[in-house]
């Protein structure tokens, strides 16, 4: 897929290591609108703390990404740094520096090379073109294994609107990190308060709802840049239901690059959907299922095939939300392992082991306190996480 | 050691393998002043409940333990296991059955063989001795490598008092569980509630203190018995500086088996020290400490013995309390590895590294917020632990 008025580069700039692309440019004719989600990590990286101040505007012209290096940890000079690769980009272009955001992803505490990403410029601007997209995907991989790239078309008002989005995932070759970033393109003509507040809660049933080991980086990004070359009607205060077309869209294909990060977690061989229903409220549900979701005793049962639902109880009764153990059902799948707080015996427990020789695996948990639902997705623990993230640089 | 007045005893009964002790009873000669603290899971397995009920009298008898089975998420049919196996105590050596504790270890969701605990209930009894207490103390244990004993002695007002006490860690042989379990033995003579007070305020400091995977048991219980044959004068609210002797020694003791657990965490290869000076407040410090413990980022770079400090500093970022990153301070040891939030360059980490090839590991964060300090003591994170909580059953 292409968009109009968008165009993308990436080069190998050597930042880390030669020969592998790591650097990024995203690329818009005219400045455009552009809203962004950002780490709540109180320790944040430069980019991260440069680019939420610029883009109060809410507006940008161009997106320059760097892996090898977070620039996290790095003080005043991590600071001038980032100031410096995005007027470097900003002149290169011709444009304002403060239309430039930039994004990183790596080793923390390490200062950033900035003679490599100077040098590096004129190739990355040269390269400009509409047909990189998947290209900078690959640049801003660290330990994922694919790239992650995402595309939908929604008509709205007879207009065919486009997205384009990409994503890297919970990967560290290198020390200390876990970042994820994504970046969105779309056409949509559509006002900033709108755009912010569709990323905003697209995020939080998709990006929000990922795990894989509860940590939280201090560089996590996603850019929405929307440049109306659709030509569809502007999607304001008053078209609430244009705007909601655009989130439903918008917001499934945010879960499409989440969903593809969990199954490309560090050392992950299963991707697993925890869902509480019957939950009081969405946020009691969502505190159950993150709980669950992150509690390496479960994830430790899914690597082996284990159907341990007494590991999953164990979990829910330390999440700090009230329920009566006495009335919860558990599924695994189709598989009904626990019914009113009670194992349903031996057949039900093959049954259930049945179920976690699969790739994907859903569980269910209904609390029967409410009428909400939340899922929460992950991975299961495998050895190689533990090699991936010990032994990385011995 | 021994306590006059105490007799312990410990038998193979068979309750989920055979030959392997896996059934303990810890009696005293008469009714005495007992206190305990209990998970703090709302799926609190049937004999916390029982014994959370009965403790209200402040007094107990005997202690039955089990390993094999956590009589957990056992419903109903759980809870009468419990009374039953407590009858068959009481009436083994002719006392009520409210003054019987009991205490489970094992598998969740599988109903207490109790036909076994009743069939070895004679040969229990008559084995009970002064001098079993390490046999009780080897009863309990699941995936633990060791028993875990510890002994005390101080002098209060010329009276010589002692304790004993004994712990089982994070180990499971079995699915579900990460129990931990302690019982202590004292001769002092000290009323309830100054026990009680001294117990709680010496957990908090200690076992409250350790944590192997951030998972909470259902199962976990720590119970003392003080039967006053030291002779001392009575321990009461007028007798402060007895008690605070009293609760210095009771929490060195529970530390040491505290400790223990640690060193023997399933898969431990590293004992580590998270300690957080310079915080507002002990909850803020704590708070911090206990998410920097809890990283499976930060325990796997341990295991690796890589001084990766950058993973600590996003840890504590996402830990909900405030502080100023830009004035942080880092050591390993005695090594200062980040000064005022900036790493120290290659000389400091290799230094730093060479402090993770020990055994014991002290990291000292210094906040400089304020005038708290608090320890939190966790293991390393290996490829053990994956494997054994993985793979049991297969």
């Amino acid at each position: 897929m292409k968009i109009k008025g968008f165009s993308t580069s990436a080069v190998a700039a050597g930042i880390r290591y030669a020969d592998r692309l790591d650097l990024g440019l995203i690329v818009s004719d005219t400045p455009v609108v552009t809203a962004g989600a950002f780490t709540t990590n109180q320790v944040k990286a430069a980019p991260v703390v440069l680019d939420m101040e610029r883009l109060q505007q809410g507006k940008a012209q161009a997106i320059l990404v760097n892996s090898g290096c977070a620039n996290a940890c790095t003080g005043e000079a991590g600071m001038q740094a980032a100031m410096a690769t995005s007027q470097c980009v900003a002149q290169a272009l011709g444009i304002a520096d403060s239309l430039v955001q930039v994004s990183s992803t790596g080793v923390i505490g390490e200062q950033l090379n900035v003679e490599a990403i100077q040098k590096a410029m004129p190739q990355l601007v040269a390269g400009l073109s509409p047909d990189h997209f998947e290209l900078v995907a690959k640049a801003i991989m660290t330990t994922d294994t694919i790239p992650k790239t995402a595309y939908r078309t929604v008509l709205i008002a007879g207009k065919e609107i486009r997205f384009m989005g990409m994503a890297k995932g919970a990967g560290m070759i290198m020390p200390n990190m876990a970042t994820m970033l994504a970046f969105v393109l779309t056409d949509a003509k559509i006002h900033f308060p709108q755009l912010h507040e569709s990323l905003i809660r697209g995020v939080s049933s998709t990006f929000n709802r990922i795990t894989i080991d509860g940590d939280t980086s201090t560089n996590d990004m996603i850019l929405v840049m929307a440049n109306g070359t659709a030509e569809n009607t502007l999607i304001d205060e008053n078209e609430t239901n244009d705007q909601q077309l655009f989130e439903m869209t918008l917001t499934d294909l945010l879960r499409d690059l989440a969903l593809q990060i969990v199954a490309d977690g560090e050392g992950a061989t299963k991707c697993i959907t925890i869902r509480v229903c019957g939950a009081r409220t969405v946020l009691e549900g969502e505190q159950i299922a993150r709980t669950v979701a992150n509690s390496n005793l479960v994830k430790t049962a899914f690597f082996g095939e284990d159907a341990n639902w007494g590991r999953i109880i164990a979990a829910m009764g330390r999440s700090g939300i009230l329920f009566s153990p006495e009335r919860v059902n558990i599924s695994f799948g189709e598989v009904l392992i626990v019914h009113n707080g009670l194992g349903q015996g031996k057949e039900a427990e093959t049954a259930a082991t049945a179920v976690l020789k699969e790739k994907n695996i859903v569980v269910t948990i209904d609390l029967k306190d409410g009428a909400a639902t939340v899922e929460v997705y992950t991975c299961d623990f495998s050895l190689d996480y533990v090699k991936i993230n010990a032994d990385y640089r011995s």
